[in-house]
């Protein structure tokens, strides 16, 4: 039993766009409409997810403001925020919404700016993704993302032997997705050669091993399993949707490269949905750093707790592996405006799942699981979805 | 059939504070806590509102933070923002989550920090509030929330005669009611002719029509209505919470002084709980202006069109007419930090209906009914509770 279903999306390219929110999103959402069936005055709710566009450019209250941009005046419409998590919690809710009868259709998604579009240069926009680290203990530290997470990165290096190779060939491999992906950031191939002589931004991150500043939307439909049959979109079930969060700050975590909210969110998630990470076949994680994909594999259950960096140099996770992660490219290469992301790694599960990814397509993908991350892996939200091929 | 209850309250003083969004937190959740008999281990979920911490202190990603500062780490927490309206719709969440059984145990409540205090003076932060406004079309032309507002009442009285003399008879009844509320932010009488005499902020508002910038936190514990009998907390039944918007920018409103969201999302909660206004004992609005009030007060059908100014003028709503309103003081005298309005409303509707009012209870009080506000009267929520006494 299904708690949902996606029975439409859209997405703007990820990259560097000098257009409003309102704008970007109208892109994704008019795709996604069209491509559900799903005409405006057909949607019951928003669910929208934004996490900094009060810093970046002093724009609130989106929801309202988005809502009646796209002719749906006048329907319940919220915003979300949890850091870079933020659309994928709010995807969480509406799933709920659909599954309780609290509404029948639901348009979720999210739009972000991150570029000098906005009007911020690289320093003062890592003053704004900075704020989603703890205001008294990490910010006066200094301890902005790459630290942050390079910090982690380093005690799995110390554990299990992870290599910068290794990481290397994460933002090798997401690279090479990207440019099959029209839609990514980056659609150039790299080497590891290029990504270990780039600049050392965190030790041990060089500057490939960090995914860009991105503005973009991304927008999903979704209803209930029973009301997929009666739109013309053609459905992908959300079976299950787990959300934990870890302690905050970092230093109070009781083992840094657990990443413990995402072992946990897995567990619900595929307790839910009645399988194991075994079955999955694909993923979507969020890669904001190359190490970030190495915890996260392993907090998802792909790989054993050491596992995942040999797996990536062995071509495990390449799109030709036994188990593809991050087939769009993934935060790295395809891009992350932070309140888009968690919805477009669904728009990415949605299309593979219908057999609809194009150059990038996971070979005979049933089901798949996405892994959405907020803060210093504090906030996770993870998702299983199914095809009905 | 109650959707849920209110089984614990807790809230701070509003006012000028010198301490961090969290330590505000706090000072709500645990008062609250004791108040259900519910441990910290107990509590589910977390559903928390937050209007512009980002802009103010560079404070984004909050749930998971103050979820572990209250000793809460791991479970879901999320932040919601919708403007003024903020905690109501956390609050309107976490009703559904308990009433769909996706948990068992919600702390809501917001914090928010917006006076001096944050190191923002009054031009910065008028800056932030506007930050509600539409981006393109309204923050360009120097609309804040006090012009919108006094556009809004100036249409209200060309077309039904409302009186600034009126507007000013609200401002004195809820210093009034403030006077006898030991949490409000002003704590004094004034009167009809001070508010006259005090500078006009935006025509046909005076200083004294507007309400304060204050720092703040407020919270509360739902569980299900069945469940309710199992803690300890006196429980008051949410029987009702309709949330509707409208469009955005204002001057795209089908009709100026009609709040039309406040009219949609009060007939939806007046149905869910099978009741009418006629049947409120007393109600909370969304008096961020003495002319919001008046409105707000007939689109929740408490008068007729027209009919609130004079019903103001003849004490109908003072704390010992047939219908009080904000018998708390209302944002006007209680104070306004932004993301905890809400939840405050909605301690103080339980308070009114387990008798728990002090020297400002509202006589024999069975049901009640909050409207809270965001943006130009853009998203509304109404909640309407009852007593089982």
């Amino acid at each position: 039993m299904a708690r949902a279903s996606v029975i439409g999306t859209g997405m703007t390219t990820f990259g560097v766009h000098d257009r409003t929110l309102a704008e970007l999103f109208a892109e994704a959402v008019f795709p996604a409409l069209d491509d559900a069936g799903v005409g405006t005055t057909e949607v019951d709710a928003l669910y929208f997810g934004n996490a900094m566009g009060g810093q970046t450019e002093n724009e609130t209250h989106l929801a309202p403001k988005l809502a009646s941009h796209v002719g749906m005046a006048g329907i319940p419409a919220q915003r979300f925020e949890d850091a870079c998590a933020t659309s994928a919690n709010a995807f969480k809710h509406a799933v709920q919404a659909v599954e309780s009868g609290v509404h029948d259709v639901v348009l979720v998604g999210g739009a972000e700016r991150c570029t000098p579009e906005t009007g911020l240069d690289t320093a003062a926009m890592t003053r704004v993704f900075a704020s989603a680290a703890h205001r008294q203990v990490e910010q006066p530290t200094g301890l902005t993302f790459p630290g942050a997470f390079a910090l982690l990165t380093k005690r799995h290096m110390y554990e299990h032997g992870t290599t910068e190779e290794q990481l290397a060939e994460i933002a090798v491999k997401n690279h090479y997705h990207g440019s099959l992906n029209p839609r990514a950031h980056f659609g150039r191939d790299i080497s590891v050669e290029e990504v270990l002589d780039s600049p050392v931004v965190a030790d041990p991150f060089h500057l490939m091993d960090c995914c860009p500043f991105s503005d973009g939307a991304s927008a999903v439909v979704v209803v209930s399993e029973d009301a997929a049959e009666s739109f013309d979109g053609d459905p992908v079930d959300v079976t299950g949707i787990g959300h934990a969060t870890d302690v905050v700050p970092m230093a109070d975590k009781a083992h840094p490269s657990t990443t413990q909210s995402a072992r946990d969110a897995a567990a619900e998630a595929y307790d839910q949905a009645d399988t194991t990470a075994d079955a999955m076949d694909f993923a979507e994680v969020h890669d904001c750093f190359t190490g970030a994909e190495v915890m996260a594999t392993e907090a998802i259950g792909l790989f054993e707790d050491g596992g995942a960096g040999p797996a990536v140099a062995e071509g495990r996770t390449r799109l030709d592996g036994d188990i593809p992660v991050n087939p769009s490219g993934g935060l790295k290469a395809k891009g992350h405006p932070i309140g888009a992301t968690g919805t477009a790694q669904v728009v990415e599960l949605t299309e593979q799942l219908r057999g609809e990814a194009g150059d990038r397509q996971v070979a005979d993908a049933q089901r798949a699981v996405a892994h959405n991350l907020g803060g210093g892996a504090a906030t996770t939200v993870v998702t299983v979805m199914e095809g009905r091929a």
